[in-house]
């Protein structure tokens, strides 16, 4: 199952993936999510939004229990951000009917379509249109890289853009959704766990700052005549860091776009998008105050126009705290042949460490998150050893996933088969 | 005539023009080249490195003296970098004949093909090919920046890329180069003259600077992990402003590209252009070994690999003093009538200051500079009130032009009707 997936939309050159949605390789993705659900004879249904369900039970009796995550990718990124979560689902499945589960809700594994915003700029896109958190008109305003809108995209690939938009009636069925995830960080790795359980998502933003100066000659003009945004963008990147240290924060500047960008012209423009995150709104807002204000005064000073823009944001998202502490609840006290099944060495390592269950916070968003705001919802991450992600160099290892498998399993059968 | 070419291949936003090698607005410009040549009664050749020629009297007879520029822009660039050098050799030659000038030599008024390499990004395609100093080898392995290379953009156009290379038999024909151009840089401005004469260009190269960490998520990737290659180049984008302060040189880094460019995403690889000019050789070494460690320095505490490229390089061009000093000597003892005929005004406040024609040093590279090495070759400044070049602010006062003709015909005149 594993195998059949990694080979999808892999770049040969950086060995990283490109699954945007409604690509080709997006639809080689959700070809296999159809086939996974077939072989196993659940219930394939693709919702207005582009999002894949499959369904175990009467999708229609309510209360169902949701897992899965997202099958696209950023640009170059790993094998484990978001189909880690939906292979888990199917082998999660695979496992409960080897122990002869007997369901007592319906159960549903989902690929929530276009996650990362890769192509068109937003992300958790059908996750935000089955909740009502994006509207259908922002919806079309969607552009990629090309210019192509969003409804061209989804009609070129076979969808109907008409039928986009909220989806309350589908969500008023859902009793629970639970994603499981690799971690992003090393939080896991530090501690000594394979598995841990998601707190709250950090709040989080996007701030695009445009440096306006004055194109130029680079061989002729004199330094002192210059109005060179670049230099203002500069001493911008390195103010973004020293805030989030002082903070204990996130700050980066990954995304620039220049303008005329020549080798010989100062630039008239350069645009430099800030992606910052906190563990709490006030250190947020102290770290993007004080980026603001450091630019500010440097563009001031070398006659730069500064416009800042914010492009995105996401309060602090705190995961229902009766199904993170049930999830805590059943992953504790597990039987010793659930919890190590994986392999005898993991098992005696990890025996200890099995009574509690690390619950973490992250800085990264997703369907989870979105989802959280109309129906309970919760996470499960699987250790990370280096903390990479969006990179070819994302891993998880064997065992790890096997565990990650294995509390999703029992999870599910907490939840569903009571 | 102006007016015809003012319109060719200019941006309705920006208001600057996209006049790229072998592009339909190159291809107008060349149509409005053949049809002045033609009005004019004068040869119209192409030669096969792309480059248009106008010839009055015998283009066999030998000790030709050729002026002009180029037509093709930087993007965004302004209306005179480049035409005003061949609008003013077609208004030279209206004016000479107006004076019922007699010629001895054969003249020619040329227009270099791909002067600024904006499309392929190496300048000055067409004179460098003509005098042997870009290898037909290297020329078919340039591509542009949706790898379409250059022959295949020569033969889409209708110029047969089979016949480019070396033209030595037609460098002999020709006695003289003269090629005026407005001044890139404020120093006519600061020291009150319409027109000048230059002395030099300026040694000058471009460095690629591959700064490459490792792609990482930017929402979870804790700083103290991070091996973020946007602060080193950050850092060296500064240092390389204060090294050429302290050195009286100029270094910009005018384009960058970064990937994987994701707003969420902390870079693997930022890539940057340094170019770099100095009145001498060893300024500029400064200059350049000086942001080089810097960078190095800054690479090196932050896990950042860092590789330097020395993309191009073009030593100091004095341009020849016996030809200099012969244009010196034609523009200082002028009649009143032809220094002076601009406009009364004009007249009286530059009656002095025609006496002297200051000579001055240029940071930028032209098609005469690469023809030095094979002809006599020298260049005419015309004032530029704001310095600004490379820009769709680029100015040029109608009056300052009009000096900037009248002084190219008295050189040709002095030149080539002795």
């Amino acid at each position: 199952m594993w195998r059949d997936l990694a080979a999808l939309g892999r770049d040969s050159g950086s060995g990283g993936y490109r699954r945007y949605a409604w690509t080709a390789a997006d639809a080689d993705c959700r070809a296999w999510f159809r086939s996974q659900a077939e072989t196993r004879g659940l219930t394939y249904e693709l919702d207005r939004n582009g999002n894949q369900w499959a369904w175990l039970g009467d999708p229609f009796a309510g209360d169902a229990v949701v897992t899965g995550s997202h099958l696209d990718s950023v640009p170059d990124g790993g094998a484990f951000d978001g189909p880690l979560g939906v292979v888990s689902s199917f082998a999660a499945l695979d496992e409960l009917r080897r122990r002869g589960a007997r369901f007592t809700r319906p159960l549903a594994i989902t690929n929530f379509g276009d996650e990362e915003g890769a192509r068109f700029g937003l992300a958790c896109v059908g996750s935000r249109l089955t909740a009502g958190q994006l509207t259908v008109e922002k919806a079309h305003e969607l552009r990629d890289g090309d210019g192509v809108p969003l409804p061209r995209a989804m009609e070129a690939a076979g969808h109907d853009p008409a039928t986009i938009g909220p989806d309350p009636e589908r969500l008023a069925r859902i009793g629970a959704f639970i994603e499981l995830h690799v971690e992003q960080g090393r939080s896991l790795d530090l501690s000594g766990d394979p598995v841990g359980i998601a707190s709250a998502i950090w709040p989080h933003g996007r701030w695009r700052f445009d440096f306006r100066g004055e194109a130029n000659h680079a061989g002729t003009t004199r330094l002192a005549d210059r109005r060179d945004p670049m230099l203002t963008y500069a001493e911008t990147v390195l103010a973004a860091r020293r805030e989030a240290e002082l903070a204990g924060a996130l700050a980066t500047f990954g995304k620039v776009s220049v303008e005329p960008n020549g080798v010989n012209a100062i630039p008239s423009l350069v645009r430099g998008w800030l992606d910052s995150r906190a563990a709490d709104q006030s250190a947020l807002d102290t770290v993007v105050a004080g980026v603001e204000a450091a630019a500010r005064a440097c563009a001031d000073r070398a006659g730069i126009e500064l416009r800042v823009v914010r492009e995105s944001f996401t309060p602090v998202v705190e995961f229902e705290h009766a199904l993170r502490d049930e999830l805590a609840k059943i992953l504790t006290n597990r039987p010793p042949s659930a919890a190590t099944a994986a392999t005898a060495a993991t098992a005696t390592a990890t025996a200890g460490a099995a009574a509690t269950v690390p619950v973490l916070g992250t800085g990264a968003g997703h369907d989870a998150g979105i989802l959280s705001g109309s129906i309970p919802t919760a996470m499960l991450f699987v250790r990370n050893p280096t903390g990479i992600s969006h990179s070819p160099a994302e891993f998880a290892a064997e065992d790890d996933c096997v565990a990650g498998i294995l509390a999703l399993a029992d999870v599910l059968e907490g939840l569903a088969c009571r």
